[in-house]
């Protein structure tokens, strides 16, 4: 049918490959020193004036001769005259004449208007700033390949450096292809995909000092792109094509390299990311970077930035790392080298990384993601508990200043987000959905600070507390009434097959959307069925498992299933019809070391407070009546 | 005379009174998603479309419709038409209607043009990236007040945010006042001085994302700098007034303020950084900044980058945290708080922070700094071997990079880093000036790599290696010959006192400046007296102590001194004859960790190139012949 072949080339060899054959030679320009940070210099700078260039007083004071100072104490305090033994001199004036040191104004004792007096010998040189005490002329203020940092143009400017050479920004060509392709746009038809990798390629090359030339979408044609290439390759130090990187039927970047060129890496061994071509053209670097959102972006790091970094001569920039302990077993396969998006959560005081989807295709995911786990291509992965290294995407104050939430999805955490930051600004909170029983376990295993659940128990006929008293039996938590909320079914505009009980669910041609395992929905859902005895097997779909209430109310609307069960709002993000089903509370569980500390208390606050009720009353099928209400707690002591 | 009252008010109480006055009210832009890297968001951002908005093939393969597989395997293979049981489909592909599932190509047997074979069942939904997969309509993208970072902007885009609704960047006024400034220039009158301070508020500004607006420079006069103020605040967030902030004849800064509205502090419990003003006109801050360098900048960041991130809504960035031990020993004194910038050495593993300077007028030692510490108020300081917190000025992965070079100063440290960074991209080389026998001191105590002596024994006549055998018995070290040099008198152009021996250094009306104690240069002159029986008390000036050949020279052409010794370099830098009186031997002392370290072994590359020899040389006053010789070595094995 086709050729299907990538190698599993090891990252640092790939880089090796192209670091070799490339030699940069950027040429010098002469800019003003106002303008050049985060420029990087092309030689040493030497200061071309002394700093002062004049010997200067050190405080607000006066100018003495030191000899006329000898001799004086206490008991014999010696009175100097104006102008002809002292003159007044201010912090940075010029040290007169004839006078060699200053006294400062807190030692002197005016006796008139002409005469003081002081109680204390100087030594020659006191409190005076000698010519070139910051700078002297010939110094080195700042070495060759030098990032230029805010106080580094002060010190150029003092040294009398108006202009400074810097190494000509890299330019890198950015040539977006797919004939999917559509530039960014709020409607999109059905078929095309918004062009975004793009600008995300532009904003990382900005960020790592080089100058992105973006050039426009170019469709899935073998000379269209290789004309791209050519006329990209004139102007730019780089040029970077996205997608077509893999060995596909439309994948055209590794012909297009190796009829202009030469192909030097056709695949690297890392999951996600393995298939980018690495190549020459004109002796320069022509990388082809997957379609993939996530490989792209890491692809971008190991190639572009590495490039960059090379073509500067400078070490790649690092981001911070630290300590993490894994918090839910992590699987790796031998051979390749992983890349984990983490979230990662600072509970009593331990950072929790979790593992995020691995998907490369979401976009999402890297927004969310707290930082990256990199696992080595011998190793199998990490246990629950096992101690790992983790480079940040977030910085280290916000992660210890975030709450980590967890368990079932809902609207209100958005809400009280928002609420939160405005009243606690530098505050965030970060919410994961796993499901009502896996927000529990998430409170049991220290892995999030609060947990959104709504689990029905079916033979009491309530919500939530008997599964906290079940599986948290040895640990002090706190439940917290948030919200009452609708849930219902989800349906075509109009209701079209009519749906309104689980009875219209089992049909004949009615395909049903769930959710997945330990979502207090899909619990709620099984209780339903019990209710009315109706037969699991015989709602079709009921095994293809959704993990949010958009995504329920998603593919209703996208047309892969007739019914779901979720919330209002959701529904109604979507333009679906909604048939109410049931009113459930919805409870915040807290452990209580969180419900006993300050952002705990910041966030009952919110959660009591007349906006949240409002906003979230506005958004239609809930209720605040109970809001903040504590319905449960094993706390020992409050 | 005058006023002289300054407040101790702590840091953070500062902070809060000013704080806790304003209320930034941030105007909203709506700005094109694209060029939104680093600006903060003023809402939450949902998706407007679903990304994808189709059903989409996640594999290059075929589609088929799963029920159609069902009893695949090994023994039973199922063959499939074209068109009728599959389609070929790409990554990204939609799935055409009909079909429910996608067959890696990896895994279809092609029999003939219209037929393929499988060897397996797939499940309904398999490898199809569902409608929203990445970004689903409704959700949330990025919460309120949130740096946009490059994948933010992707994802914003995926969800059809072509626009997104960010706060207008505080803008900031910056007023340099002072009579003696003027702006940057290659040459300066004496009394005056380069305003550069401003650079350096305007570049941290944008760093901190404000929008700096930079004045004109105002003479020391009230009426003007209160004119300039009410000029600047009616488009300002924030002024900012330098200098002017103490409480000095000419500092009308706290005076204005007054005038115009109320001053919150005037004065604060630091060292450096004491004489600040912050106040308030017309409910905006106001800010005066002291005039010397590293005050201005450390409350800059104390009130600036504070009110920024107070605008914002968001945490104050804060720079990386290390812990290091302390080099030598640290005092300070009760009841302020002390802002300490170190140098940071990765020596044998372990991070050793020294201190710079503490003048507070010296802008190199900012550029110089690795980092910053921070004795609390109620500390003493801290004994060398105590491990303290450092915040650091330079990315970790440099400092770990960085060879640490001290001892005697001489040219060729720059040369040698230029060369060094030049062969091995990434690798630095730090110098400090401590004098030779500072610099075995610092080997002694494993403070730097390498330090630099030209230490001359009078009984034996030779340089360095009797002192290393002396001080270094226990420890294992390599003395390489670096270069021989020409030491002599620095004069005043034309010789005018005719001085070619120490003998007319003694004589009357001449000044000399020596160096500090433990200073090679100052042991020769010390040996020269001796030769010539001069008594050292009949030197007018021997008590008075440069710290570097620049300093010596730059206080001869500055007129404080007649004469010097130095080498010829620095003599010709300041444009002064030069008098020869012996060639010496300058060595580089090496620890053996240090010189069997790849690092170790880069730099005596160096030392060896023929490169290093001409640009020493073409210095004048130096010699390469024996260039990279090891001279001595107590190392048990190489």
């Amino acid at each position: 049918m086709r050729k299907i072949y990538l190698e599993d080339t090891p990252l640092a060899e790939a880089q090796q490959r192209i670091a070799s054959r490339i030699r940069f030679e950027p040429t010098v320009e002469i800019i003003p020193t106002r303008e050049a940070l985060g420029r990087v210099t092309a030689r040493p700078v030497y200061a071309k004036v002394s700093m002062p260039n004049f010997h200067a007083s050190a405080m607000d004071g006066i100018a003495v001769k030191a000899e006329k100072t000898y001799g004086a104490d206490e008991q014999h305090p010696v009175r100097l005259r104006r102008q002809a033994d002292f003159v007044e001199v201010d912090t940075g004036d010029p040290i007169p004449e004839g006078f060699d040191a200053v006294i400062m104004i807190e030692h002197v004792h005016q006796i008139d208007e002409e005469t003081v007096e002081i109680l204390e010998a100087v030594a020659p040189w006191q409190h005076i700033r000698p010519i070139g005490e910051d700078v002297v002329v010939g110094e080195v203020i700042v070495p060759d390949r030098h990032r230029l940092r805010p106080v580094d143009l002060g010190a150029l400017l003092a040294g009398g450096n108006v202009t400074v050479p810097v190494l000509r920004k890299p330019r890198v060509a950015i040539i977006p292809t797919g004939s999917e392709l559509i530039e960014p746009t709020e409607t999109v038809a059905e078929g095309e995909i918004i062009e975004f990798n793009g600008a995300v390629f532009a904003a990382y090359l900005q960020e790592w000092g080089a100058e992105p030339l973006c050039h426009r979408i170019v469709k899935d044609d073998y000379e269209l792109i290789k004309s791209a290439v050519k006329t990209a390759i004139r102007d730019a130090d780089m040029v970077l094509l996205n997608a077509g990187s893999s060995a596909g039927r439309e994948d055209f970047t590794v012909h297009v390299v190796e009829e202009l060129g030469e192909v030097l890496t056709h695949g690297v061994a890392t999951r996600p990311g393995k298939p980018v071509v690495v190549g020459i053209v004109d002796e320069k670097p022509v990388i082809g970077l997957p379609g993939y959102p996530v490989s792209a972006y890491l692809n971008l790091e190991w190639f572009a930035r590495f490039l960059v970094s090379h073509y500067y001569g400078l070490l790649e920039p690092q981001r911070q790392r630290i300590k993490a302990t894994v918090g839910r077993r992590i699987v790796s396969v031998m051979g390749a080298e992983d890349f984990i998006r983490v979230t990662i959560g600072c509970i009593d005081g331990q950072f929790i990384a979790n593992p995020l989807t691995r998907s490369a295709g979401v976009t999402m995911s890297m927004v969310r993601a707290d930082g990256l786990l990199r696992i080595p291509p011998g190793d199998l992965g990490y246990e629950q508990g096992e101690v790992v290294e983790v480079e940040l995407y977030r910085p280290l104050e916000q992660i210890q200043n975030t709450i980590v939430s967890t368990g079932s999805h809902d609207l209100s955490m958005d809400v009280l987000h928002t609420l939160l930051r405005k009243a606690n600004p530098g505050r965030f909170l970060v919410s994961s959905h796993v499901g009502s029983m896996g927000g529990i376990l998430a409170i049991q295993k220290r892995e999030a600070h609060i947990a959104g659940v709504h689990l029905f128990d079916e033979e009491r006929g309530t919500y939530n507390q008997t599964y906290v008293e079940k599986y948290l039996r040895d640990h002090e938590v706190v439940l917290v009434q948030l919200v009452y909320r609708q849930q219902g079914w989800a349906v075509k505009k109009g209701n079209p097959l009519g749906i309104t009980s689980v009875h219209d669910l089992a049909k004949d041609g009615v395909t049903y959307i769930n959710r997945q395992r330990g979502a207090g929905t899909r619990l709620l859902f099984d209780y339903l069925l019990k209710q009315e005895a109706v037969d699991r097997e015989s709602i079709y779909g009921y095994s293809r498992e959704a993990v949010s209430h958009l995504s329920v109310a998603a593919a209703v609307a996208g047309g892969t299933a007739d019914a779901g069960l979720c919330i209002y709002s959701a529904a109604a993000a979507m333009d679906l019809d909604f048939v109410p089903v049931a009113e459930e509370r919805y409870d915040l569980l807290m452990s209580a070391s969180f419900y006993r500390s300050q952002e705990g208390q910041e966030l009952l606050a919110c959660i009591r407070s007349a906006e949240f009720a409002a906003e979230m009353e506005a958004l239609g099928g809930y209720s605040c009546r109970d809001s903040g209400k504590i319905v449960f707690s094993s706390m020992t002591h409050a």
